[in-house]
């Protein structure tokens, strides 16, 4: 599919910021200036009260919704979600959507050169983590004017950086919506990112991470690891409906090509990301994910984490994500309840796994468009 | 661990047939001559009524009890079930566990010459599958001169071949003791097999399957089919409980080798597989489970396929196995129930996922123990 009209967002704008200040990050190193690629849809209001900050996952970028010109073959990723009359309603709300820096999207991230030594960062850019991200993004905010988000909102990862701009800037949003997401990550789902690193960093191509200047790349590491990624995001009863044993001949042919048709659609997503994503990029967003510990902070304990922010929650998950499962939201439901907190939890009943966030779920579409009309525009309430 | 005293079972001798006959595969090639390694525990009684055979999954082999010598760094890999007074009591009956053809651990296989063309078979070796196994384990039950087997037993893979004697000989064996296995693999099931097979054929040291010509071992490959296995062996619980999010050093790194312990558990496991395994067998064997579908034939009607089936049945499953979920067990259970068979069926409350029946579980053990002290060692009951 490509465009002719782009519906009434217009043609989306890739916007960018270059920031001078040094960025100091949690690992103890300091990026001494950035970019922060961003892309916004709708209006500011006068007061500027009125806007959402939305977060990316893992392999997401700034282009959340709309079209960039007629030769895309598809919209942002949350086009679903966003725009007039939807649940991110653009008629009401000014949003914003960056790209996490480490990404490749047009952030600073590794494949960018280091203005200190004038080589590509690579494996040498910053180990990045959730909270860096958010003070990055504060910054954007404050060069669009923004003191007070109406909501930040995210899946995933996404869903992480939500959380913590609550806990870090408790003043600057009002409502924080966490999607398919978890307080910190499972063992299973950094053994999972693990293998997913080993891929791509035991792969020949990948040098080290130094790829780039041997103008190679890790394709058939970073093939494997988003192959994995994507089993892991859908769920076994997903994979059976779209799926279920089909062959692609209509007969086994006993050799070790591919035979299900479940084999070729992986090797498809497999191959396109491989020819897209940085490998670099991969394996920092992997780490940001396994280091999300908010409460590790406080001895452990997520309620006294929450303790000083001050916005409303909304938590979903759905009821076939293994991969953030709704057991992980309930930990954070208890937590704020224990916290005193002012929380909305839905658990959806969706068999999409982990990808249902992305997907058109309607008992989800709709209490998320319920949840944002009663979200003000106006600052303070 | 080793030894220096092997026990009631004594030093364990390997044992070896050659056959001579050619085996006609489900592929519709032949094998024209094969070895099965084996290894039997107890006497046979002189009725040859009280065989037992104990089938093997994906990773396993025919050292399924016993040690072999001092040297020995652990038993065989069922030691726990198999032996007098274990549920697998070797002093009431014979047991006999055979490698898979196939396999890398002394039945013919891929890293044996064919004798046809003087070459290493290797990627050649003919795709396997379980009924084809089913009917080299017959020639070695004929060999043994065991016409009935007191019961047919096994996990996984082997509860396969367990299910797959009893629907192709019928009147060869009294019992079938399926474990945590499923009628056939899922879409999900398959597509962690495709990204394990694919590790393995990427791996730049495969060379298309002859790296046994070439010198070198697909290690990489091989290295990270097992870490993902080995994820979904255990159940996320099981990982909090072995890992929990521990670090291996005390604190964040902020870079890329393993951090937390889960990683190095994994890559220790994966690296020594890796160094023990061949990758070939581990392709056909996983083939062989994505090929499993005994319903297939008998236009998917599991009870239909399992009507001519004569024998008594086992089913055990473990709650937190979501690799091969009760669900699967459930599945042939409602099958038998409706093709009126004699079936039993537990599903055992255990945090250790698909690893479990492997481990000491103690309701597990008690009930294998319960159900075989009541399998007769006479023939024809």
């Amino acid at each position: 599919m490509s465009v002719t009209d782009p519906g009434p967002l217009g043609w989306v704008e890739p916007q960018a910021h270059h920031f001078t200040d040094p960025l100091a990050l949690v690992s103890g190193r300091v990026l001494p200036a950035y970019t922060l690629a961003y892309e916004t849809y709708g209006e500011l209001n006068p007061s500027k009260s009125n806007a959402i900050l939305v977060c990316h996952a893992l392999s997401g970028h700034q282009h959340a919704a709309g079209w960039h010109s007629a030769e895309d073959k598809k919209p942002g990723w949350w086009d679903l979600y966003i725009g007039p009359g939807k649940p991110i309603d653009t008629d009401r709300f000014f949003v914003v959507c960056s790209n996490n820096l480490g990404g490749c999207h047009g952030s600073t991230g590794p494949v960018d050169v280091n203005p200190e030594t004038g080589a590509v960062w690579g494996p040498n850019f910053p180990v990045m983590t959730v909270k860096d991200w958010v003070h990055s993004q504060k910054k954007l905010a404050e060069v669009l004017g923004i003191t007070q988000w109406a909501a930040v909102i995210g899946g995933s990862l996404g869903g992480m950086q939500a959380l913590q701009w609550a806990i870090t800037y408790p003043e600057a949003l009002r409502h924080a919506v966490v999607i398919a997401s978890a307080p910190k990550l499972s063992a299973q789902n950094i053994a999972f990112n693990e293998i997913s690193r080993h891929a791509i960093m035991s792969d020949p191509d990948f040098k080290e991470g130094h790829y780039r200047e041997r103008s190679v790349n890790p394709k058939l590491g970073l093939m494997l690891a988003r192959m994995l990624g994507h089993v892991t995001y859908l769920s076994d009863h997903a994979m059976r409906e779209k799926f279920g044993r089909e062959l692609k001949t209509g007969s086994l042919n006993f050799d070790f090509d591919t035979q299900f048709q479940v084999e070729s659609y992986l090797r498809y997503q497999g191959e396109t990301f491989s020819g897209q994503f940085d490998a670099n990029t991969y394996l920092l967003m992997t780490k940001a994910l396994d280091y999300f510990d908010p409460a590790g902070a406080f001895n452990d304990d997520l309620a006294l984490a929450l303790e000083g922010t001050l916005c409303q929650f909304l938590l979903v998950s759905f009821s076939s994500d293994w991969r953030f499962a709704p057991e992980r939201s309930r930990e954070m439901v208890d937590a704020l309840m224990q916290a005193r907190k002012r929380v909305s939890y839905a658990e959806v009943e969706a068999s999409e796994g982990h990808d249902a966030f992305l997907l058109h779920v309607p008992r989800y579409y709709y209490l998320l468009k319920t949840y944002l009309a009663q979200v003000s525009t106006e600052a303070g309430e």
